[in-house]
């Protein structure tokens, strides 16, 4: 399965008052790494969404913990694997380390919608793109 | 147990190039209803910390379902309930309604942390100040 | 000229390590009042921008000065007032009120821009829809 | 004077409904700059304000001026420049850059801020530690 690893330093603005990294920023950061893993594998979701005409891939869950705080400079690894690949949907565990200690666990399960023409309001699920799955297995993605 | 409900509109700026809002946003207003939750019991979480020298009472778990997207231009109603009360935790769920229909639902964990004297860089769990436990149960807060 | 006032409160994640607002989010709050001064004359962005083909109604510049700090808990006062209509363009001055003191002081100003079919890529500045402009004039807009 | 350049991806949460970067955003990236102008000659606000007992060294003004849009996905460069050095201000230019065109131009001055102990609650100028206003003339800063 697919997995991508990125660095980054908590910044002056991502803080609050006590001083830690206010908490929306994670996920913030998890969206970043799901973009990035795709990228590892050269696949972007806006290509994609326009490829398929999907309506989006978004998140229909989160659970998330919070092991420790970070705070203002420090540089933490998020790592980002594929879990769970499904018809619809996959699955992604985010684990944020710093200093090599684990401070935030979470897993991410998005599902691929379009639009579907009987009910122009409601998205519905869609089958992941081929290409978006191979992807996400880590099987070799042709151009 | 306490509980509160809050009304809102999503902003232009709240949305994605998808048209939906950003889900980093919806864990922003869940936190401020954890303030207006605490307000409505004239606690304040500011008073708290410095009252009892705490370090926080920050988020240790999120669970997040979304079940629906919400627009620009929606108005959304937040209601926010105790769930559960421990020595040094609490549990809060959020149900957002769109137009009357339940489009996301997060269970968030908080624990009260202080600063220990013998391990001064790493908070530890404190017990509920009893102000906050007594607002939190629903029960009368003195002045 | 059309002028709108909206009241909100410095929220805890507004907030910096240092205690005060993080200066990003003012901006965020101009946002916001722009679409609420044109809400106050059942103008809405969204429908003009559908309505009329436009790419947007995007900033091109705004002039800001801090002169004091806001805090969580304040209770903030913005008051925004069209004080120019040119033909494409309107600039908006937004004045923040802490406790009756004048601590932000910006002008902005956002153009009308639709995409130019000769050159498809890049967006032109476009004449500000009759609807638009009435509002922005003061004058009473018909259903 | 000191100078300095980063180079960064828009992503996808930057942006809004009309695709194009939210621009609050650009305000955030204004501030990590100022971190990274600092960092570059080895000094960290956070260690400067507890060093010196600061209030902080927030902003006093920013002159703004958006060219052109920028879209998910491209690559930004931002070159932030001293462009002016006072006895408690500094004032630093940031340009942004998209695929060589300049995009954003933005001029923005920070005050140096202590408590002064005659009137605790208001913040009032200091004068720039020697060491931030070496670093910021780009005067070697001894160890």
């Amino acid at each position: 399965m697919l997995t991508n690893k990125r660095i980054f330093s908590v910044e002056f603005g991502h803080c609050d008052p006590t001083g830690i990294v206010y908490n929306p920023n994670y996920f913030i950061w998890f969206d970043h790494s799901i973009h990035a893993l795709l990228a590892s594998r050269r696949v972007s979701l806006k290509a994609l969404i326009s490829e398929y005409c999907l309506d989006g891939i978004p998140v229909v869950e989160y659970k998330t913990q919070f092991l420790a705080p970070s705070r203002w400079g420090d540089e933490l690894v998020i790592e980002s694997s594929v879990v769970e690949l499904q018809r619809c949907a996959f699955t992604v565990r985010h684990r944020i380390l710093n200093d090599d200690v684990l401070i935030v666990d979470c897993t991410e399960t998005r599902v691929c919608t379009g639009i579907n023409p009987q009910q122009s309001d409601r998205p519905s699920a869609r089958p992941l793109p081929a290409k978006l799955a191979a992807a996400l297995s880590g099987s070799e993605v042709s151009a």
